[in-house]
């Protein structure tokens, strides 16, 4: 198992992209994070990270995996990567990080996990809204037992991720594109975190509305827990609607959205070629760097209901209504931006505490990623396995 | 079939509870009904009648439906005797106009849909909040085609319905108790009418977690639609999170709601005996008279995703969320409270028009009310008689 003398994650990033991107703030302001190598195909993005984390740059990932230094590999690439060079981090003796969904089938995913295992090294996938701080403190409330058992949740998620700019293989949903996989990833990580407990049985229904963005856009989904409790999902990428209006006008990421920029992705995307808008919002192109967030990231409306009480987890708190009052348990504002996938790898790497997020909890996850494809093209209800 | 020379509704009320006291404001207000007669079993609630309206009041629902004078019965008894009053309505020759449930068995609502039929009178189910007045504009807007196929539908309602007091039996869901009964006939019959194709599948579940209030109390549901729209629809009774947060605080009933008075209908319900404040609630109680509603009705947040739309139904208007921009169809204030109503009812029985709300679509309603509770029961989908 790699660890390093200095006592920090010693990170090597494969991807460069717009997942690193968002991850970046996080590198750069987490004491216990240190940077040392990445791996991409684009020249001017390994040149901007020598330049600003004055790390080493590699134009191939098994270089990386290679990499002495490194313990704590995070995979940031397209999905199709993934389990290919998860297996290859984890075979070079490194921890790993790699960005939901782990995999885009089950049978690589435990191959993952049986590759981790057999090197000694952590599996955290990650990140995803079930790290957000609001999720962390509602489980936690929840765990309890002050409200009773979970019974019902809802989460609802309307944004504009289908008109986000794209790669060719995010608009097909059998290479991995589409929402299920790369936004019920998130829904589903929410919503497990949250009811504790398998999901045992799925009904959804998928849509794709837009033939000239052929992924599935949207879905609703009812989930049966193994527990008792049920659950329905529902997600819009369509651009119309949007539930952060629900959330205060707080945005996915914590910062403040404008609602009078209604329409803004549809907008974007007709301003120019779909593959440079997409290198303006990797790491190092024009749109990539966003304002310090003052907020903690969410993944829209959640309401989760218990037997005395409903709780709906906010951008900075956890508003529990009781029989008497509503009573909010805040948070402190976002000292580093997604600081609690950090605690997670650090508390693994460093510390040799299980985290929450393990390749098992990513697996069950893509389970019902795929069980809801699968009840809409069926239209039936989706057996999981135990 | 009745007529009468005035050319009015002449209506005969069966019922003077808490369903009359919520209509009493349009029979007072639509100069196109004239209340006639009631039948109610408290003498208070009938002197009550007679010195307001002027009109006949007997202890007995069968001599309402022998007066002559009345054209229209409008019932609005506990759910139970729906069934039987409606047939003896009908089968005296009146039009009827029946609170949902119609009735809590598929053959009670065929045998009031044939009595009806063989008597040659109208047979209305409400009113209900499928007759809101922004539910009725969003299924014209969709109905004009420009927004595409209808796909998916999402509604929520959070309210306090367990906590109003309540007749024993509408704790027990085993005699029509309990909000799937109620509460979903409102839903659903919403839901219906903004999708427009008969629902063929449905998967849920039923929660009932007060042993205080054993009915039960809230559900979770995913439907599944002839057109091949899905929608999931969700209801809590527990009076905690309250969902008319969602729609401006203003209430189910077009009123403004004060958000301060979190947990009124615990605390009110454990002021007193149970049927003293059920009673105060009746036509006639102190508690029955509401001030003009300024907005009109509404079921809660209701989002309807078309192709090219996502539609929102408010308390004043319809907001349709395009491509470009969010357009608000608003609706002229009301000036008579569920004019709908009346406008379903007067368009059937003066002007011989078929109304939306037929016996035939509420027992659909109620198909989908049954199938929730079996669904849950059973824990598997249920799919509905084509």
């Amino acid at each position: 198992m790699a660890h390093t003398a200095d006592g920090l994650l010693n990170i090597g990033v494969i991807g460069l992209g717009r997942g690193f991107a968002l991850m970046a703030p996080t590198f750069r302001a987490d004491p216990r994070c240190r940077l040392v190598a990445a791996a991409d195909p684009r020249p001017e993005a390994r040149t901007r990270f020598e330049a600003e984390f004055s790390g080493r740059a590699y134009d191939d990932a098994e270089a990386l995996c290679a990499d002495p230094t490194v313990n704590l590999v995070y995979i940031a690439s397209p999905h199709q990567h993934h389990a290919a060079q998860a297996i290859a981090a984890a075979r070079a003796g490194k921890h790993v990080l790699v960005e939901k969904p782990m995999a885009l089938e089950p049978s690589a995913c435990r191959a993952m996990i049986a590759a981790a295992r057999e090197a000694g090294v952590h599996l955290i996938v990650g990140p995803s809204h079930g790290f957000d701080a609001s999720i962390a403190k509602a489980a936690e409330l929840i765990a309890t037992g002050d409200y009773g058992a979970v019974r019902m949740a809802q989460a609802l998620n309307y944004t504009d991720f289908l008109y986000r700019p794209r790669r060719p293989e995010e608009l097909d949903t059998a290479q991995g594109g589409g929402v299920v996989f790369s936004q019920g990833a998130h829904q589903i990580d929410v919503i497990r975190r949250l009811v504790g407990s398998p999901v045992t049985r799925v009904r959804a229904q998928v849509g794709a509305w837009d033939p000239a963005r052929p992924a599935d856009g949207a879905y609703t989904a009812f989930l049966s827990f193994a527990n008792g409790a049920a659950a329905s999902l529902t997600y819009s990428g369509y651009g119309r609607y949007d539930t952060d209006e629900l959330m205060g006008w707080i945005g996915e990421t914590g910062r403040p959205k404008n609602p009078a920029a209604y329409g803004a992705a549809r907008r974007r995307l007709s301003s120019g070629a779909e593959g440079t808008l997409k290198a303006e919002r990797a790491y190092g192109g024009a749109g990539a760097d966003l304002p310090p967030a003052e907020h903690h990231e969410h993944f829209g409306p959640i309401i989760v209901s218990c037997e005395r009480a409903d709780l709906r987890p906010l951008a900075d708190g956890v508003l529990v209504y009781g029989d008497e009052k509503p009573q909010l348990h805040k948070l402190a504002a976002p000292t580093v931006p997604r600081k609690e996938v950090i605690d997670q790898a650090w508390g693994a790497v460093i510390e040799g505490r299980a985290p929450l997020h393990t390749g098992e909890w990513g697996l069950a996850n893509l389970e019902v990623c795929l069980a809801i494809l699968r009840s809409s093209a069926e239209g039936r209800e989706i057996d999981l396995p135990a």
